[in-house]
């Protein structure tokens, strides 16, 4: 019998997808860098299905490709020709939450928001929390070990994980879905899988951290004279809170400027331009006295010079209006032109310092470019973008793309930091996987591969060179 | 030429011990479960002198057990014979220590306690303690993945790693030592090696996370009518204090009476027996609050019948009375007789549970045994201890050990939880491994170390069947 003959025998003849206009959403993917090809899109309804599935593929000799919610960046879940796709989406309850142990367990398929929203339920928090969470999935956020904006106080995806349920390369069913805060009986095979992306395995379910729901919230937009200054106030608020720090974000003037002329309803908060802004939010579960927390640590900075002026959002409109600075400068570099990314991270005591380096060294390639280095100071996390020079062309500057990604990739290396800090591997950064990692950390990650899916039927080509 | 001449002509002739009196001590181990029987213990000066011990090893098909501080209690640092004994005990350097990117780096050889001075005279906290402190050696805590008094609110000795020197198998050394808090460039290789107690690799340093020094502390012992109460008390105190709980330690009437007995200088804080009791801690480093906060979640509960009394320390005296009561308790249980131990994990909410199950399972095989199941109630782990019966012989009820810890398992393992939360396999668990882990769990670590240490030659015979 045909494999798709048989794929349908397994999960039903309607969750066979193979009609162009019916596979089109699993095939193309959010920058338009990838087009995948695939066979079929496979939609298991649960987890036995899901191992029915890949054990049929890995006797056919049929590349399996994950899907989540494909909203990935680097082209991770874009299935190359001849393969099958499985996506997770039927793969969707909410299995179990426990607001005593702080818990819930939940299938890849869930996505996101859902999540957060029955934690919020019951009265937690389910913090990872990242633009896309209203459509990506949480197979996908472990696979890719997602960071967002909570890193800094709550960690990446991997660090709210307790267990997975995983289906191997063969289609045998790992159920490592545990609720413990601690388990020392051998190695800790879930941390294989998570940041995997799909290489060594399906994720199918997942148990999960919830913490206490935040009851107090403080936000300040900050005016720095540098970057420095900007860590120092980090530090300092991470100390007098109690470690309530959730969000540090940093902006550069250049950014508010491309918001102004860009964003609706975007307005400059301060009298007068100031180089760098810092964007500090705290949140606490414990009510009272973090507003006064943060007041004591600005005017500490303001006396010390690390500040130049700061604004406190006094209403959840106020909030937003500060967070809209943040967001509007990936939007407004968008309408500016041209744009070359970078999703970099060196230690956070060492973000001027690359900021720096990596700016005069793009300035001196191809003068005239314009910096924007922004993102996540609090975890070290730069998204230094580059956009157009004046006037220029834009296909004529995105055409230096790779020439860009080499001299900021070089200068991070060199600093010991990573050339993808949340957006991971898949096919996009293979080449820097080569460049940049050590003979002896290829050879660990290969052995690894090799021990877990011998027949290299899990998601080929992605990740490992 | 032979290989200890050869090991010489590396470490030098005065790092090779093989004098029975030299090498005594790395052969001996806390409970006198094991005696090592090692060809030499060998003591490389740093990692490439390990490298090198370790390649020769490899090459001579000799085994290698890594030891840090020979604090263990499961035997996992101690050799067979015909083994070679490798001590991190010299590489114990700090080799940086950075206040701003809350990080330190250290060799495997520094003492748990010298880190936390180190991080304490940059103000700030390095949070992994334990009873051992001042002896065991950071290597070891990372390759059995410590626990210890503060997991609830900082996490396992995992929890708090962002980066490993590894020697591996064949002698190679792996630098992963980043300093990163973001970082998804293909699989995270740190987390095997941590936990896997020397059997894929030797670590050799380690990056570590710091945390702002607290600055404030709230200490209160609570009397309770049973563990269900205590989920219920620290449930809202986690809400209350902006998840500041550090310490959440549960003590039966029994523990405290034999304490009473058999500990100089403890009391009674009470005027009248309760059945159960709850040592909670929160910690802060914003000072202000928090022995308000701990005072609402008390009046709190004690209006709603959660606890039945309650004293709060009013000094650090105070404080470290309370403590007493807590770690009276397995000093206590020594001088009664002979002791049953368990060191298990179930999900927190389900502690009360597991203790009701255990008891009238083990009372019911052992009539007259008496149960002290103590220990850190906030992340799941009970040290389900058992008191031998009034007047019984000590080594009768010793001999039964393996029935009450079969019983005990059994009805662990039954509820998901773990047979071993905090002291790792070693030696002395291995059968447990067999027993609980599932099949596809085992292969897929037999694998792993397949993969990692083809020749086998890492630490043989811990920690897999």
């Amino acid at each position: 019998m045909p494999l798709l003959d048989r794929l349908a025998d397994i999960v039903g003849a309607a969750h066979v997808l193979t009609q162009p206009a019916d596979i089109e959403a699993y095939m193309v993917e959010e920058r338009g860098l990838y087009r995948g090809q695939a066979l079929a899109v496979i939609r298991p309804a649960d987890t036995a299905q899901t191992a029915a599935v890949v054990a049929l593929c890995a006797e056919a000799k049929v590349a399996v490709v994950p899907q989540g919610g494909n909203t990935g960046l680097c082209g991770g879940g874009i299935a190359e020709a001849g393969a099958v796709v499985i996506s997770t989406e039927r793969l969707n309850r909410i299995r179990a939450i426990d607001p005593i142990n702080f818990t819930l367990i939940a299938e890849a398929g869930c996505v996101l928001a859902t999540l957060q929203q029955a934690a919020d339920a019951v009265g937690c928090l389910f913090p990872l929390s990242l633009g896309a969470e209203g459509s990506c999935r949480i197979g996908g956020n472990l696979s890719t070990n997602a960071g967002g904006v909570a890193v800094l106080r709550y960690g990446n995806a991997r660090d709210l994980t307790l267990g997975l349920e995983v289906v191997l390369a063969d289609g045998r069913i790992w159920n490592g879905l545990r609720l413990l805060r601690k388990d020392n009986t051998g190695y800790d095979l879930k941390h294989l899988f998570i940041g995997a992306e799909g290489t060594l395995g399906i994720i199918t379910a997942a148990s999960l951290k919830l913490f206490p729901k935040p009851q107090e919230m403080a936000t300040a937009l900050i005016a720095l004279p540098d970057p420095t200054a900007g860590l120092a106030i980090l530090a300092a608020a991470r100390r007098a809170s109690g470690d309530a720090v959730t969000a540090c974000e940093l902006v550069p003037r250049i950014g508010l400027e491309l918001g102004l002329a860009h964003v609706a309803g975007l307005r400059d908060p301060f009298e007068q331009p100031y180089p760098w802004y810092l964007l500090l939010e705290l949140s606490s579960s414990r009510p009272g006295g973090l507003s006064e927390s943060l007041e004591s640590v600005l005017a500490d900075a303001l006396e010390h010079g690390h500040a130049l002026d700061a604004v406190l959002a006094q209403s959840g409109d106020q909030r937003k209006a500060l967070w809209r600075i943040r967001e509007g400068v990936p939007e407004a570099q968008k309408k500016e032109g041209g744009s070359i990314k970078h999703d970099v991270a060196v230690p956070v005591s060492r973000v001027p310092e690359m900021i720096e380096r990596c700016t005069h060294a793009v300035e001196a390639a191809l003068p005239g470019v314009r910096v924007v280095a922004f993102g996540h100071l609090g975890d070290g996390n730069t998204h230094f973008n580059l956009t157009q020079p004046i006037g220029a062309d834009k296909a004529t500057f995105l055409a230096r793309w790779e020439e860009m990604n080499r001299i900021v990739h070089d200068i991070v290396a060199e600093m010991n930091g990573s050339v993808s800090a949340e957006h991971g591997i898949g096919r996009l950064k293979i080449a820097e996987m080569a460049r940049y990692k050590s003979d002896v950390e290829l050879d660990l990650m290969q052995r690894v591969k090799r021990a877990l899916d011998p027949a290299a039927v899990m998601n080929p080509g992605k990740v490992l060179p």
